[in-house]
This record gives C-alpha cells, sequence and structure tokens, in this order.
C-alpha cells in the first residue's frame, strides 16, 4: 500500500516536471525559435537538472515533438470551446473564436506570434518529422473550421457557391500571415485587417 | 592613368565579391534562417576569405541588412517590371504579378519561402534594427499594391467600397500566409487558393 502511494506520488512528480519543461520550452520556442533556443537556457528556466531532461526526452527533436503535441491539445480545447458554443450562430462562432485570439496576441504585446507557424517556418525545409506533424496540425485546424462552415452553409449564414473546406484553408492561411505582420509591426492592425475582410466581405450572406 | 585604371579594376572585383556574398548568404539564409546560417558556412561557400568579409560589412548584422537590400532592391524592379506595364488592365497586372510568383515557388519545389517574411518572423522580436527595416520593406510593398488597386478602382474595375490601403496590406499579409502553408505543405495549393479568392471574389467586379 505505501509502496502504491508513493508511485502515484513520484509519477505526479514526474508528470509535473515533463509539464514544467514542456511549457517552459514552448515559451522560449516560442520566441527565439527551435534552432535558437538552447538546451541548457532552457534547463535552467526551468530549474530542471539535464539528467531528468534525458529521462523524459530522447533528444531536443522529440523534445520539440512533445511540445507541438502539448500546444496542439490547447488549441483543440479552445476550438472546442468556441466552435462547440451552440448558443449562436456558426458565423457568430468563428468570429469569437478569431476574436478571442486577436485579444490574446494584444494581451502578448504582438510578440512571438503562432508557435506551429513559427516552427513551421524555421523546420519545414530541415526536418521532415517536423514538417509532416506541422502539417497534420494546419490540416486539423482547417477541418474543425470547415465544420463550422458548413454549418454556416446549411444555415444560410454564408453564400451557397463557396468551398467551406478551400474557404477554411483561406482563412488559417491569411490569419498565419496576419500573425507575421502583426509580429513585424507590432500592431494590432493586420489582424483588424483579417477581421475586416474575413468577416465584413468573404463571410458576408450577400457576397 | 595605369593607376586609375587599376582602381576600377580593384573596385570592380571588389563588387563582385560583395555582391557574390550578398548572393550566397541570401540563398542560405533564406533557406536556414538567420541564427542558423553560419558565417563560416557562407564564406565557404562563397569562395571568400573572412578577412575580406570583414572589409565589406561590420558584421553579421550588418550582412543581413545588406541582404535584405539587395532582396528589396530586386522585389522592387519585379514589381515595376509588372505593375508598370501598362498594356493590361490594374487588376490584370497583379495577377500576372502574383502568378509569376506562383510560378517562381513551384520552379523551388515550395522551399524557402519569402526571405523578409522568414527574416520577419524569426528576428522581430530579437533585433529591433531588423525589425524596422523589415517593417518598412512591407509598408513599401504595400503602397505599391495600393497605388495599382486604386487605378483600378478609378477604372471601375473593383469595388468602390473597398479601401485600396487595407486591400493592399490583407493581400500581401495573406500572400505571405499562403506561401508559409506552401513550405508547410509542399503544395501549390495555398497559393491557388489565394489566387482564387483574391481575383475571384475579392477584386470581383460585382462583389
Amino acid at each position: 500500500m505505501t509502496r502504491g502511494v508513493e508511485t502515484t506520488g513520484t509519477a505526479k512528480i514526474r508528470e509535473t516536471t515533463r509539464l514544467t519543461l514542456i511549457r517552459t520550452g514552448l515559451g522560449i520556442i516560442r520566441e527565439k525559435g527551435f534552432n535558437n533556443s538552447g538546451l541548457q537556457e532552457i534547463l535552467q528556466a526551468s530549474g530542471v537538472p539535464k539528467g531528468s531532461f534525458y529521462h523524459f526526452f530522447a533528444s531536443k527533436e522529440d523534445f520539440g515533438l512533445a511540445i507541438i503535441e502539448y500546444d496542439a491539445g490547447e488549441h483543440q480545447r479552445e476550438m472546442e470551446r468556441f466552435l462547440g458554443d451552440t448558443s449562436c450562430g456558426a458565423v457568430e462562432r468563428l468570429r469569437r473564436y478569431f476574436e478571442a485570439k486577436c485579444r490574446y496576441f494584444e494581451s502578448r504585446r504582438h510578440r512571438e506570434g503562432c508557435l506551429l507557424g513559427n516552427l513551421g517556418q524555421e523546420l519545414a525545409d530541415q526536418n521532415e518529422t517536423f514538417r509532416v506533424r506541422i502539417e497534420r496540425f494546419f490540416a486539423d485546424w482547417c477541418a474543425a473550421l470547415a465544420g463550422c462552415l458548413k454549418e454556416a452553409q446549411k444555415a444560410r449564414e454564408i453564400p451557397a457557391h463557396l468551398s467551406p473546406d478551400s474557404l477554411a484553408a483561406f482563412l488559417v492561411n491569411s490569419w498565419e500571415g496576419a500573425i507575421t505582420q502583426m509580429k513585424i509591426t507590432k500592431r494590432t492592425e493586420p489582424l483588424q485587417l483579417f477581421m475586416d475582410f474575413v468577416f465584413g466581405v468573404l463571410l458576408k450572406p450577400s457576397s
């Protein structure tokens, strides 16, 4: 019994240490890039010794993939919260979803940007394992937005001639570009332009 | 006289060496990123000794800024060629301009992406000198596209209610996002979606 309790406790500590490493690494890598973030810096910021790191992750690449998995999970939960809120129409759900993202980036003073977009840009030509994982992340994102756009189309909220899949992909691509420009200009304007054109022109029932 | 001839010759060699460094550095940095590209690798690929490098550039940052200047000049000439071609309407000029870019990226097998977008994403939070220079590059680009869109509006090719400046910025942001997704997916589709939505929906006279 005592041993069982100890094991549970140890497992919890291990999980906490792993999570600390992932969250700290995520923050540093999102800001500085994958190649430019030293393991030493991440360990120091986490307060975790090097030996412990290699207990959880086989390599820096393995660590990077765990960070992507964590971030993708957070992203999935955020989408479910906004896009699953059936108290309003599908276009309104999409608007609230992107509005929340705009507020988030304002609160971060237009820094860092999107982890997956950053890593995709940095690593897509350098590492096929990362590229494939990041491609899947964006495909999942597009599929979730397309589902919402299909609902909007069924409810005649948006024009029937637009393909929800194409529209979802265009939205994701444009959003990612807007984030990069937000980061470069240190202004909300690129995100606001995205909101204006997407919700004021593209998704307008009359267009 | 002889000395004058020698000086001209030396100046030419110097300019050639400088250009070789810039072009080689541009290729490597566009593919691998600024921080991830070693000076040693660039020197080796250029066949230029280290001492010569510091004759032309005070630092790696100085070199990076010279590369941006060079790329911005090339970009400017490309724009003038396409957007200055008054043998067709303004929207058609824009379409040809972006179509040429699509063909370029296909010929590069969807690799590397946009140097300035890459550097912006990588360095905007890290180096204010780079951020400001990159911001100016995108502002100049937007202004050129906005000029063309104003012409299109005067000629009633596009709806009067759209702001050419906002539209130009949205186009640039969306294009940059499409390039990142092209790089991640290694497919033309994101660029094609940009063309479809921009020229088939946003810039359609009836929308």
